[in-house]
């Protein structure tokens, strides 16, 4: 064979391989996905939820033409674990992303997200997407636990909770209930691993959030997108741009709300006018409930009980909606169960990615209810503060194992419930009425599934704790 | 002059004041009313105001295609009270339909709304209406206070709530969570002044309800007309048709409030089958808020604070959408406040209707809000119990002067608030935070205000304590 035959196969078998395994092999039916993750929002929040005076018409719209989820949660209360599970696709004791003690990563923290977890960005790329991630990280500031250690192709955002880095005089305790809040705050804003603003001007950061997110949108290529944009706001310190100044009705959290609103609408017209809506699913929901300390600087989980840190379920149960033109029917809510872990399994199926095999995930397909609303392939939830199982759903029902207040109405101590007290969230979704007594086999059902979950669980060292 | 000319010179003066003065004079633009009142619906209670088991996607398609009110009220937080506000236009107090003692009307009761109030009915008679009530009346059961005597042509329904007249042996105090009602209920169904039955069978009253309502719209007729369609239902004890059984998430209680969606359907088509739609305003709201002590046979004010018979925002803030097509802009929500008693005057303005001018009333026309969702005619309300001022409404403060519970969580004690007490309702739509030092002005301009109403007030003795 001479040389330029040889070349010449070298090239074509070259290309097969290219075929079968470039980055964009399986790409032609892959959607580009979005989800935009806020931080403490309430169930009660938007006004297709019931809230009477915060306007979220564009929140509203992307509902009328996709799915809102009346059952939808995330996977922890807090912060750092939900987003640790969001991202990971697994429960935060798992992955020693959670704590007794300090329940999220603080800036003195020296842990983050393990570098063996195999994080939704990384599915993802390896199923030929390009990734980006704008807004707050929370999985650890220090380099090695970067957004672009963990399968990010770029990062733009705050790398932890904007009111922490307080400078020394910042205020502390209940906040003021009208007045907006002043730059008391040291946050970083950082371009990949780059500082480029120190304190970050927040009152402008919902808006760069959605420049960003747009200009990845906008990025000419021939991959699908994996776009990850975790709002900073509503968590406070509030701040909205000049523009949304006495926007609301509600006031200054209104207006982090309606800023917010605004911004999901920017990012669907940005999908829309690349002509890539029927191509792309929309992900809109919360870490967890909204924090009620903050008097009406935290917002409202509508007709759920408790809020922000605790498992009841206005701590965990998040405003949703989902949006795919042309695959999502317009206008349809579902019952069904899901959870933010499910987003792993889900885009595996959606993109052609590889579920880690090595290790137990908690994550479901819920594929099958983006098709048809009254599908349901959830039908278990087990609610976790830090690594203390607290309560169980199963189908309508659900059991609590232990109780503890947080930020809200409830007792802070630790109590277990002797014996289990048992709830229907159908029949009663403000969690009211213990009707244990009533359906001791049901309770018992709920305790076998403990057992056999129990089973699966190996509780990783927590990676909060670490302190200089 | 002979005769024949002057006969035809009379026939023809006679033609002339006909059209002058004959009951439809004014009706080729006076649309049909239609008022759907429920009985304890709370503000959370429909899917399009939040709640997350209940399905109303009859009600949710209304206020797609009409406009959804956030802040209209009931002018009282029971029954009877309510009613007689909305049917005259005026407070409770200034016609004695209330009563600190017998806070409704009972079997026993020998009092009634009084000959000399002037109803919505009457006033849309004059101008030339047909009126039908259907439906709980429990403005007086005996004959002398009939709807059939205060301007409703023809009447169907049970005279007053539907848990009164127990036998017996009737279960009384907190109900059972799953279990239906068994009829444990004498209460009668009313034709006209004729007992129908007795004890009216409630599992069915819904849906005959509504197929009156669909045969008094369907009366071939050149008046328009006005429909007061007021539900026994969800008050408890909750009945409904088998249809229905089991077909909520929410149990008993949504199978009630999804019967009722299905009804408000049934009307809306029979008003679009006969061609009416453009020419028929229909209001769906309620008579006050949920009833807090029956477990999960009561419903829910979503964030609002509280329920029945009380004077916080759970109480008396109903979950309303009116529904004119092509008048109402498809879609709306309004923030504008309005309250049941304001239908008196914006029927006037509708109907060409005459206001009455020798006493006071408390309506305000809502019409313009009608046209233009962001317009608001009514910036206060002044929230009683019985004869008791407890609070009022300037704009979006709220002050309390008195609190006291009723069937919720809050204590029952009419307590004076000593100072009163201010709340921000659209920035605090819980009412959690009391603001009153920080705004002393506001306060004192809302006690101007009550100032002012109270020189309007005589108050007029309860119709309600009359025993035999």
């Amino acid at each position: 064979m001479n040389f330029h035959k040889c070349s010449t196969l070298l090239l074509a078998l070259q290309a097969v391989l290219a075929a079968l395994f470039a980055p964009n092999t399986v790409l032609a039916t892959a959607p580009n996905v979005v989800v935009i993750f806020c931080d403490d929002l309430g169930y009660g929040d938007l006004s297709s939820f019931g809230h009477p005076s915060i306007n979220t018409p564009r929140l509203d719209q992307m509902a009328t033409e996709g799915m809102r989820w009346k059952n939808f949660y995330s996977a922890a209360p807090v912060c750092t674990p939900s987003r640790a599970a969001l991202l990971t696709g697994r429960l935060p004791l798992r992955n020693g992303m959670c704590s007794n003690t300090r329940r999220v990563l603080f800036p003195d923290s020296t842990g983050g997200l393990p570098d063996s977890e195999i994080t939704l960005a990384e599915m993802l790329r390896s199923s030929g997407y390009r990734t980006g991630c704008v807004g707050k990280w929370h999985l650890g500031h220090l380099p090695q636990f970067s957004p672009l250690q963990h399968g990010f192709d770029s990062y733009f955002g705050i790398p932890y909770s904007n009111d922490m880095d307080r400078t020394g005089d910042a205020p502390r305790g209940r906040h003021a209930i009208f007045e907006p809040e002043t730059e008391y705050f040291n946050v970083p804003l950082l371009r990949d691993r780059e500082i480029l603003e120190q304190p970050a001007d927040q009152t402008t950061i919902t808006r760069r959030y959605t420049e960003e997110a747009i200009q990845f949108i906008q990025t000419p290529s021939e991959q699908p997108f994996f776009l990850y944009l975790a709002h900073s706001m509503p968590h406070v310190p509030l701040f909205r741009s000049p523009a949304f100044e006495g926007h609301s009705r509600r006031g200054l959290y209104g207006d982090v709300i309606e800023e917010i609103d605004w911004s999901v609408g920017q990012v669907l017209d940005a999908i829309r006018d690349s002509n890539l809506a029927e191509n792309t699913l929309v992900i809109f929901t919360s870490d967890n409930g909204p924090w009620l300390s903050q008097d009406a600087h935290g917002g409202s989980a509508g007709l759920l009980r408790e809020g922000k840190g605790t498992t009841w379920e206005g701590g965990m149960r998040e405003p949703t909606i989902m949006w795919w033109p042309g695959t999502i029917e317009a206008g349809q809510a579902t019952a069904a169960m899901g959870c933010t872990t499910d987003l792993l399994a889900t885009c595996a199926t959606l993109s052609g990615g590889q579920l880690p095999t090595d290790r137990v995930i908690d994550s479901v397909d819920l594929t099958p209810v983006l098709h048809d609303a009254t599908a349901n392939t959830r039908n278990e939830l087990f609610y976790y503060r830090a690594y203390e199982l607290m309560a169980v759903r199963m189908g309508p029902w659900k059991v609590h194992f232990q109780e503890q207040g947080s930020y809200g109405t409830e007792p802070k101590k630790l109590t277990k419930c002797a014996p289990p007290k048992l709830y229907h969230l159908e029949h009663d979704p403000s969690e009211r009425y213990n009707i244990a007594q009533n359906y001791p086999e049901i309770v018992a059902q709920v305790e076998q599934l403990v057992e056999e979950h129990r089973k699966t669980l190996v509780p990783a060292p927590s990676q909060l704790e670490n302190k200089p």
